[in-house]
């Protein structure tokens, strides 16, 4: 029924590869099936002017996709000389998503870049960002917390994302690219490890869905979120 | 309790002038209280190059907000060389959320684009120009039908946004930039007159929130719609 | 004779609303016509950093046009990534201006800037611009005087500015729309309320004129800043 | 009394080097004094796309300054990947200027390109600039001639430019740096070699000025003019 | 000696993985040491405008590097709106390299572009990229050949490219980053697997140097060369 | 058998002005025949931030081209609001050549630029650029040490560059623009006073070259620089 064969609620394969990166404090490669993205965390003992003096840190995140991540080749933004609507929404969505796991003022005056860079792509690419980059930012802080001992760790909970959609008129879960040029309804579900919502995108396509609908693909990204925080465990040893 | 008195249900007062400016096809000064965005609708008879040729149309929303628009002066885009984030998120938000109560096909190979510019902001900014931007574009399109009896009418249904948020705890709907600052949760709605969603975003400022909050917040959306979707007939004359 | 009707010498109706929004320390909504331009005055107690520590302030101006301010719409400046030789050249002169009448020591070590939005255009922007700039930066001075007593007033005079041209061999005072696009020879006066000239600026479009086109197209600049120094008085209440 | 010894009515030495440049259809060094502007003239046989099609041709003018034509080093506006509202200005006029004595119908669909550059700048680069854009516009214009017989010469009078301001009380004609950073009052006039105006641009850099020193300047603006024609005529062997 | 440990004719360890990519025509993740960089080689069917029309293909290389490839985070060149110097330069030399060993003509009206990203970064970055650039080519090329049977390859020879330098006074063989910023001569050499030099590169970073040193870098660059060509050809099946 | 008729070992006529320019700390017009390069040195005693505090200066090169100095009009840089790959690479190589024949320590904290424009071009402009530059930026540091008496002479040797290339299978020296594309290698060389190699690049513009090729242009690139040295050091009155 799905191109995929898989039943509606099945996520495709998760792998992490943490330390992924030789030189990053923190770096994880996650695939969610064919979709692979390589995120680094990079720890800064100092924060850019704006934020200085506040006594509290930041956490940020960088998006970008290789031109021939995708099936035909995009535009280079470097050599465009801009970043895309799109890619400014999705790095946006990715700090967002993991400052609300971190506790900012006891991470101290540093500052954690998050940089997600799409290697190849088949749908669900900023899910299996945020997702990925918690690991990252996980092996970032436990550096931290190794070396200068943070009285407290600043990251309390995990936080994972998912895509749901409505293909064919049934709600199902992760979708790739197959299921998302086609699908009705394309949903982006941010969660956390003690059940609460950090972020809902859910975005009409063709027809307009109802609130069954939206509730039901939140069901389903449930799903979907428990299985990548298990993977996220594994990952960072836990 | 409300910073501005307000019940929690209470939207605030809706004005929306047809017809403001003198040159666009369809225009409209939309009020919430002291939000105010000037939409107007600019028909264009041909198509930018990669639209051409596919016998549809596009409608696409472009939006600003005057330096001063907000309590302290903002810098100008325009002098700054380029839209921020947040302008192309809004922007893409309000052209997906019209094109999808509008036929395409129906509309001809013509392009419409809304311009949504903010004269002066109290929060809601992204959701008074959703709301507004139906009343210019219905009534460019109404001009369209007048000259050259377009078959069918694209645009078969109205289209309306308004924001939700949990402020101290309490769920309340169309938050002033005062509660908007403040609040725990801030979320978009954006529905149709015939009762389904079209869009939802919402997010987290501080402690995630739960299934019941969401569902909440979507019902006060759907009593604030209701009253934008009459204030709307109201200045297309229906 | 002329399209509008209007006598060589007759001005469009002037508006002047005082205080049209709600944030800026001084602003307002002028009117010559159909041409409607909003000016809001923004006080900052800093300067940049090249002008300080010199113990005197400064005024600035930017200038912009929605894009449907026009009988066509133009590209939105901030969507091409930059301002055009027009406006820039436009936002130099209003800046020039009103420094031409303020005393910079007497201001002090603050900036305020002149934001000067044309909402609707029907020719003579940038006149419109400088007459409505006069008024929000009077009000805002009001107001800083008010605050804080300086001691002397930093804007002894006014200025004012209006087009001239010579349509049909005949000169004629402050053109609108399809009077300029038409015009032989295009002129802009700003005047002091002392009878000063503060700049005059005047090209051939078509066949060069003389100097007693000039002398004039000086003598309607005269008559036409006499009535809109008297609308900048009712309107700051003077 | 003039930092220069000159006297009110004097103009610095004119020199006129036609066909500087080996590649350009038309060339032209100016030299007023101190200031050095190399002016070629660039003759494409198709015009933009905008300008097609319509049985005429157009010409344009583009400014430089080297970074070190100054007293102090300048940024180089291809590295700050801008130009200037100054530069935009300049520019503009130039091209405006030599417009107005050219009847583009005659010219034919071509376009001729005046790139002037300032080598060494002290002071009325922009009258420099397009005195000399008329010798390199005439010398490219007498090569299309000769080539294929325009039925018509498209270049039917001369244009010159030249500054003059009101230092220390005195109206004074083409003023030097020196000169111009301490005047009171700065205007450029162009005019033509048959007694028009194409453009005056007077500001009053500290106190407005009256109407009998913009007369005064303009005398004396006429007076340097001459002596400029006749300087063009010998460069171009008339 | 070396800060590797390695002889000063010895290669750090060569991998070559081909077919990295899903998607892409041809593809090569290839790694000298720690330095991997993932090329991608993609094919489209149509030129640019410039170069349509003239019966011969195009061979075109970008390059990048991930924000965290390096020891400490570089700012990514999309965000900052532009490509340095030092990547243009570089992805110039990528395409004259390969454009070099290949026929135009016989590759046809199509395009082929090479994208280098550098996902972790060691030094030697350029010529890692030259030397998988060629299997990524190599691959596509095979693939339109095997579609449609270009009568004859375009592709006749290889082509590889290695960095040497002088490092404490001996000259060495690939160099990595603790070496390269150590050196005082850095040279690259991008060499056919005919014997022929298609480009030499040597810069005096301290020191100048001597023609004997030039030639001995050089017969370092042809052992290093030899490896690589073995590497190309294990990697496409030859 | 050379377009021009010389000897493959025979320069060009060099020629070198010295103090061209009026206000720039040192200056050098400098022509290869009909390649006419003004460089200007400027000292700012102060450095950017990211090189003070370090105890030594800093010697930078900016390269530009004015847009009719080839025969047909290029682009303006500055209108196109980015400087090329080709640009960024010359003034790269530029800066590096100068900086390697400069003790930065001696020089102390100050910064000269060398600015490089092409007034006209017939091939060659990079290796008349970096010539050129010696005698301003001697120049320059003649003034600095007349002023402030440094104790010891920053600038010990001198640098020149030539190009040479492989036309008709003859390696010949000093290439004008008919040889420059017609020539099947094409090849720069950056020499000192003292003998030794500051910088090589040769690329193979059609089939690849030889070490014998190579060697042979490194000797004729001696016998050009030698010529350089010489009019460097009557330029300089050494």
């Amino acid at each position: 029924m799905r191109p995929s064969g898989r039943e509606p609620d099945a996520m495709r394969t998760i792998e992490m590869i943490p330390g992924f990166s030789a030189h990053a404090e923190g770096s994880c490669l996650v695939k969610f099936g064919r979709t692979h993205v390589l995120v680094t965390a990079s720890v800064e003992e100092r924060l850019p002017p704006w934020l200085r003096g506040k006594g509290s840190g930041w956490v940020t995140a960088e998006y970008g996709m290789l031109p021939r991540a995708t099936h035909t080749r995009g535009n280079r933004e470097a050599a465009k000389g801009k970043q895309s609507g799109r890619t400014q929404e999705i790095q946006r969505l990715i700090g967002r998503s993991l400052r609300a796991v971190t506790d900012l003022k006891l991470l101290g005056e540093r500052q954690i870049t998050l940089d997600c860079d799409v290697i190849q792509a088949d749908g669900g690419t900023r899910t299996a960002a945020i997702s990925g980059a918690w690991v990252a930012l996980r092996l970032a802080i436990d550096g931290i917390m190794a070396k200068n001992g943070l009285g407290q760790d600043p990251l309390a909970m995990q936080v994972a994302a998912v895509s749901c959609g409505i293909h064919n008129e049934v709600p199902v879960l992760d979708l790739d690219y197959d299921e998302d040029s086609d699908a009705g309804t394309d949903a982006n579900f941010v969660l956390t490890s003690t059940g609460g919502i950090v972020e809902v995108q859910a975005t009409a396509e063709g027809a307009p869905f109802d609130e069954e609908s939206l509730l039901r693909m939140l069901r389903l990204a449930r799903i979907g979120c428990g299985q990548i925080f298990a993977a996220q465990l594994a990952a960072t040893g836990r």
